[in-house]
């Protein structure tokens, strides 16, 4: 392996490629702490051709890759196997924003660049590129492409897979594929981005994508709005789209155990209404005007919906403070249960308007197993898509419960399966889901996942062990 | 031969079975005429399971497939090849809406409804399903899968790719890919849906589609702009998105001679503007809400592009009748063209950012070959997408400039690969331009097209002869 590590200097520089134990740790743990293995080395390219020399040493190796980009994600799909045998390809020094073309709605980033500095490039250009996760100060623009990330405005922009125009790629015998193309409309064939987007580099390394741009917001309107239940929730979501149109951005479920939990272990956070109620939506409208009188419209369509008794009570925020005040609610949710102690964690997707199916289903099924059994959820309803996350009283001493994840996740995700939805609605698959997502996929499709894999990575060196 | 008619009959029942010379005949050439193809035979089947069927005798007989949808393709996908081997798969009879679900804003239509059909099930549902092509109400939705349709609004909704949460497709060996997910988010592996999605049927064939649905916008306004040059005409569009913002839904691109062409041939239409401009646009503006004083928005912003040189003259459309008056003269300037002669046709798109640059050194190279030609050059600028019509004066005789076609694809499609740009913008590939496609695509991109072709089709059983 010394021949390895030897060549890969060459390739990027000494200066470029870790193996002193110590100094590779912070590359060898996922973010959550789940996952520990071990690498060869930690290699740095600073450009694309250095990136392919180093795939095309391991490929002649028969070296298995990771490539890692901010560490941020969630499931292990960044982190090496314990084996010890892969190399870790860090995207980080790649982190130039190499074009920004405003009148075309485009830039084009390398995959080292955070999501925040392909946000400020935008900005700089007064567009928007809309990605937004809680990470976004560290995550890299690359991991989100190889994550399709998803996060709080996807109801309005899409996905990261429906904000890439092309990418640029080092396959797994190291050739460069140049799909850098910032169009519209490219009807010349398959449309080979989508093969490398959301596959946690397990088909190439992205190395640079061109991006979609969008006007900025100019107006805004935040509300915080108490439901009946969860029925009334995806009934209000319709309701503001008649009344609001295009211009609804984000539309957030809260439960009042996730509240509560919030306002036990946040400070300064403070209850937006009064009294208790069991169910929240989080609101916001934007438009690309100002003066939109967007605050008005929203009131509007609350009173109404208080009146036919899909809402009980509301409060729109008279300030950029009070906004900020409420999507905080709503951001600190997963800290805050991470303060409270452990629990049995799920990113699930439903039809929009199978929602209040699974949530009824799901607790009927969960309370037969534990009575006392505590439903944390929330998240992005208005695409389907909950963070359902369990618990027992007393958190702290959760680790019986914990034990019984595998019970758990199979009323949870069976449940998910019968309503046709995903057991990973935007965290991916990584290491963490992989036998769950085998579990749930059909035989035809896990068959074609298989020949998409062999046919683009014939050895199995790109970052084995995860999604298939 | 006669065994696998046989064995068709049986799997589709003998009536929808056609192998009589005379009534295959509209199956075996491509709307524009231009090929003529023949076949063992026409088969119909009626859902899921006897395309299945069909698709499996044909894979162990080893007869070619072509799908065809309604026909209505511009690239000869859909037609079969003169060798007589293959069988047209017609999906016309598959043609039910499945399922419309207004919550989840997402209904599923069989491959066989026509694309009116689609929009007409959605707008019962309150919904706008927003894809719309000249060939409505004819073309069918599995065909506008399969060759990614695009149209007058991506610029707001995207591309068909952008339009379709999930298909069901008979794999080449006759299984069944149930992928009818109506999800918003789904990061369960590769996005496999993608690979059939524009595919124009050589992977499989789509049998029914969940498609995405929006709100029904309920203002709009239309307007009719002269701008100096196509420069101007995308600073417009930049400007209109500044004083309009999302509202913008289509930008469409009109030179002198297009117009003029539709004024000479087609009855009743009218010129918007008095006097003679060389480049127009036609603009619109539309909003999910009642009485968005769009007109008096538009007007605003077409009266600040005129003060600052960025418009000549421009007219906002007082009546929905005027509004349609003026899309007709951009719709009816295909058929203008082919009532005058002959033409050389182009699909292209370049970064919107580099149109301008595209019409001028295309003019020049053109003319500097043919100082007569007459340069048609119309479309959706907005996504970058033109299209560019080459004729000689008197285009009626024009056969000997149409012999040329070659020399001309060269210069246009020179410049277009120069630009970073597209070949194929929205009509596809088919017999039509593979070749060309060929040619301009890297070697990198033509492999992995054909490691797909292969991994998926290995015995190159799906209309063969096309896109790859």
């Amino acid at each position: 392996m010394n021949d390895v590590v030897g060549a890969l200097a060459g390739a990027v520089g000494m200066s470029h490629v870790i193996h002193d134990a110590a100094a590779m740790v912070p590359y060898l743990t996922d973010w959550r702490g789940r996952y520990t293995g071990r690498a060869i080395a930690v290699v740095k390219p600073g450009n694309t051709r250095e990136t392919a020399d180093v795939v095309r040493i391991c490929a002649s190796a028969r070296v298995p890759m990771v490539p890692q980009g901010g560490n941020t994600g969630l499931c292990g799909g960044a982190t090496p196997l314990a084996d010890g045998e892969s190399v870790v390809i860090s995207m980080a020094r790649m982190n130039r924003i190499r074009a920004v073309d405003g009148a075309n709605n485009a830039l084009v980033a390398e995959a080292g660049c955070t999501l925040a500095a392909v946000q400020q490039a935008a900005e700089a250009a007064s567009r928007l590129f809309p990605l937004s996760l809680a990470s976004e100060g560290s995550c890299l623009v690359g991991g989100n492409i190889s994550t399709n990330a998803g996060g709080v405005q996807v109801l309005r922009y899409g996905n990261m897979r429906e904000l890439v125009l092309g990418v640029e790629v080092v396959l797994p015998d190291g050739r460069i594929w140049d799909g850098l193309r910032a169009l519209r409309k490219d009807n010349t064939g398959y449309d080979l981005k989508q093969l490398f987007i959301g596959a946690e580099g397990t088909l190439g390394i992205v190395t640079a994508a061109a991006l979609k741009l969008f006007p900025r917001p100019r107006s805004s309107a935040t509300a915080w709005v108490a439901v009946p239940d969860p029925q009334a929730a995806v009934a209000l979501l319709a309701l503001l789209r008649d009344r609001c149109g295009e211009r609804v951005n984000a539309f957030e479920l809260v439960g009042r155990p996730a509240l509560e939990l919030v306002l036990r272990h946040i400070p300064a956070m403070r209850a937006p209404l009064a009294g208790a109620h069991d169910w929240h939506v989080l609101v916001e409208v934007a438009d690309a005007l100002d003066g939109a009188a967007l605050d008005d419209m929203l009131e509007r369509a609350i009173a109404g919906a208080i009146e036919t008794g899909l809402a009980v009570d509301g409060a729109v925020a008279s300030s950029l403070g009070q906004a900020r005040a409420l999507w905080s609610l709503r951001e600190n949710i997963s800290e805050a249960q991470k303060i409270e102690g452990v629990s049995i964690k799920h990113d699930i997707s439903v039809p929009v308007s199978r929602i209040p199916e699974f949530l009824q289903r799901a607790r009927a099924a969960l309370t037969a197993m534990w009575p006392d059994v505590r439903i944390v959820a929330f998240g992005h309803i208005g695409d389907g898509n909950l963070h359902y996350n369990l618990s027992m009283p007393g958190a702290f001493d959760n680790a019986g419960f914990v034990a019984r994840t595998g019970e758990v996740n199979r009323i949870v995700h069976d449940l998910v399966a019968a309503l046709n939805g995903s057991i990973s609605a935007e965290h991916g698959i990584g290491q963490l889901k992989r036998d769950e997502n085998a579990r749930y996929k059909s035989d035809v499709e896990l068959d074609l996942m298989w020949t998409v894999k062999r046919a683009l990575d014939p050895h199995g060196l790109m970052n084995p062990g995860k999604v298939v």
